[in-house]
């Protein structure tokens, strides 16, 4: 049985709460929060659980074998670091550092201790994400040649963290777990629109091996929501509308074939049959994620969201945001 | 009465002639293609129209007032030079030229001659974008944040463009109509796929003063079509999805206030309302456009799609296909 | 302070447990369900309700004010007369009974002993209705042509109830609630399936005076869920698709004028604006009910959703039923 | 070579001449109109055939083969009949006839002459019928449960044919040509909204065999624009829509199975798998229907489309009105 403790009870613990507390396997021990407002809901809902506001009560409690950290990312680092010298396991919030060299140093520091880290990142578990996981890897879609991700809406505004920070570390990870490529270089721009200087609509492209690149078009200022994610490849392509509550996932037999790569004389012809909408399971991604979680730190399995798919984000992130202090300057990963 | 003599009549030009030919004030009086093929078919449809395989008869003739160039891009400079030089009106197709210089001397030639040009910039006389202009011309978006495009679909490829010379043009003229402004700088990333190195793909950011930025999605490998701008603004947003029917217009009274400036400090508050979708006009686009030809020569009024629209497009397109050549390089325009 | 007794704990009486026990003034001190599973499930989110499997705990309790019954509608007639007879508030799931007769016999009783019905009409209470409400009432849709709704789905079949009993009382609630009138005639048709012989299928039409028409297409056996009732006017014409999240109410200026009403000798003009889709208030609905209940319990306010309005309504169920028994005879209401 | 004379050239007798004109194996060589604008509008387009005001050149005119009857149908009886006496062959807009007695007399009097007859039931000739069809009669959707069609819009008001005229012969048409069964009653209601006294909103259930039913939802004074049918079978269930430019078709892999049939204890479970959306055929129907017209009058075979099958809609339209008229009074057909 894996006692977890769990620090900052906001937006995003009481979900991972929920979750991890009705996982067979491992129960929630003690939550920990500076808020005592969010203490009392804690209570509210689970009166057997210990509650605190000082975090050393779970960082050095032999009570704890693992510590889930779900407070701002300019804490991960001394959190996550805390808990591994103390012998835990450590289950991260998204993105899993601000630096790369925060996220290398944890990396380091677990091996070392022989400890496990997991990323939280959890559309990897949603029944779409693993649905076209699942098409690509049985070759559905033949080599690709772009990822091109949309991800908009109104707010929410961070105080912390501009909308590259905020919303591409979902899209970073969904794309490392989907191809499994390193991007070599990134050119992101964007546009602040308030004073506090944090970017609230980004554009970043990915350049990856071959003939693939990656774009994201990410915003918070956007009066509709988009969550839509385009993947073409040269069997098929598939669109797949994260919004859409029965086809979330279309895979289109269509293409294009270039013939003769002579210029002026080229040879086009286009292929258009029949439209696809694969069943997507119902389940809970979180749950799932709990389960994983305790089979990667029951078995000794290496989670595929570990700390070095948190390191993968972190460099995307971080290139991404040089390049767009740098307005396009591209920046090598 | 304006005379016109129409060179190219493949995929466009016979739109041209249909529209033009039935215009007050104008008439075809003669068609010049280099494919017997091409010519056979206008025969059919106008057996009164003079039909010529060598465009100096259009280019030379006395009795003709003015030269639609509907020709690939790489002949427009010639075509249109000639027919300045011998006092002719010239209707250019879209984009103007191949290069700011090229634009840049037809527009001295012209304004030497007193004689006028006009650019094809069709979209500005849909409805659609018609309604747009009026909508911030009112002031009803306010100051405006971003202008975001996506025109996506599968092909058509094009043997001597990328992608970016084959849709940009649209939706560069269309911003540069509704936004009486000249981007500065630019940075553009895309990817050819096939071996005779044309992008296919392209990601464009055109940075503007103050705060506002543009962004243009163009692709000829989606398995969907899209044709959809956002345009956000600080009083109210729009979205102009072109291939809906009904509701090609939203108006969204929505937006997000940042008062209080202070880094982690902010007060954020959403406005959320009624939402409207104007009636839009149906008119052909380019009827509207053929009389508008014939009141700018006529009145001596100055289009709005002359020479220097076609210039400011072009300045746009040389700019974006330099940044994209050097990876996502910043290029001034 | 209210104190209610809730008899029922299956689908939909957790709902009504969870919304009532917070509203303002009231509390519910009791839960009745003769399943056990039930109970247990009860206790676990509500430590401090007293719970039984003894309606007459709560029927005959001296500290219960109001019994909210939330049984199937078979048992509705017994459990509502006795908590009257014993001098009790009822709040009654929808359908109100079973027959005209038992809703005549319960309204009588409550009249006498000066107590208060209320059936839950949900719907009545959602953003969505209140603002078609608004509008109709207003006038912005004049007079009314016809009230045509669609609420169709993949099951959820019932053992005790054709499809007639289990979603018109839908939208038989809020026509009757948006429209002050009630229907003189109905016409149904429809099949059973399966052979336990309760209708899947059903099309209902309902006769109003003066010019209108009403029609309900209702269905268990659909692939696909629509939720969409069409409202024609003279003036304007209103869609709303419960299903869309944002755009659910959309008001067209849209109609048809025909003059000179000699046949053969028509003026017919048609008319085509701007769209519009207000802003609905995101409330929950049994919130706002439970709130209202309280209200009129409290001050004496007879509720919109009384004992006569759940009486139109099992009127218009008895009716249909009739006639659909009889191959769409039409049959008085 | 098939030589057909057009007898009427208002709205739809253009397309009729369009496509039958450029059809290998017939050739219009009279077109008939009684108004001098219409035919001042074919002679522009074809100054090649010979044009009238008398209908008695094209109905006794030895250099004719075929007819092609494009009036209002209060004419249609007169028409075909005299150009069968006179030993032509006949093409008949829908609906066939105004009454079952003039269809039967038509057939019997081809029948007679060896001719044949073909009602103009376009829908039959279109992509996605005929992939309906393919659907159907390879058994995928199973036994069907039922058949639902919702046609509505704004407009067009006829002046001498109410709503069920003016739109349900394309439903019935259709249903006719898919489900090889002839209804045996019907109920219909609907409601005139004008002083002229013709229904402009009706709804229409058809009794078919064993399970299945069959419903119509048709309407003049939509604001919106509807034109889907459901289909669902015991195996898979179909959508058509056809204003989907894309996904004309989707088949369900959903169902429902009920076992157990006794009352209160049934045990139901749902089924919901994959969907698809088959790729249809891009063909003008109008061009599909002149060549089989040509190929049944040329090679001897039955047109699926014959008197017959108008015959069938005539029958149901009959039925379909006596029931309105009736106030949803069932009528056997």
């Amino acid at each position: 049985m894996i006692r977890m403790g769990v620090i900052g009870y906001g937006y995003w613990g009481p979900n991972i709460v929920r979750n991890f507390n009705h996982t067979e396997g491992m129960t929630i021990s003690s939550i920990c929060d500076l808020n005592p407002n969010m203490l009392k809901r804690a209570k509210k809902f689970y009166p057997n659980i210990e509650l605190t506001s000082d975090m050393n009560d779970i960082l050095s409690s032999p009570n704890i074998d693992a510590v889930a950290v779900v407070t701002p990312v300019a804490t991960h680092f001394d959190l996550a670091k805390k808990a591994l010298e103390n012998g835990k396991y450590v289950f991260v919030e998204k993105p899993f550092t601000q630096t790369v060299a925060q996220a290398e140093e944890l990396i380091e520091l677990a091996d070392r201790k022989k400890l496990k880290i997991m990323v939280d990142h959890t559309f990897l578990f949603t029944g779409a994400v693993r649905k076209i996981k699942q098409v690509i890897d049985e070759g559905i879609l033949g080599d690709l040649y772009y990822f091109d991700s949309m991800r908009v809406n109104l707010g929410l505004f961070h105080h912390d963290a501009n909308v590259i920070w905020d919303l591409a570390p979902h899209d970073f990870s969904i794309m490392d777990y989907l191809i499994k490529e390193t991007p070599k270089a990134v050119v992101a721009t964007g546009r602040a629109h308030f004073n506090h200087g944090l970017e609230d609509v980004a554009y970043i492209t990915l350049f990856l091996s071959n003939n693939m690149i990656a774009h994201f078009n990410i915003n918070w200022l956007s009066p509709v929501k988009v969550r839509t994610t385009l993947i073409g490849g040269d069997k098929k392509m598939l669109v797949w509308n994260d919004l859409d509550a029965d086809e979330k996932i279309k895979v289109y037999d269509k293409g294009v074939e270039v013939k003769n790569g002579e210029k002026y004389n080229l040879l086009v012809s286009y292929r258009s049959g029949d439209m696809w909408v694969p069943k997507i399971d119902q389940i809970e991604a979180l749950k799932l994620e709990a389960e994983y979680f305790v089979e990667c730190m029951t078995n000794g399995k290496i989670p595929m969201n570990d700390g070095r798919a948190g390191l993968r984000v972190v460099k995307m992130l971080e290139a991404a945001n040089q390049s767009l202090k740098n307005k396009g300057e591209m920046v090598s990963i």
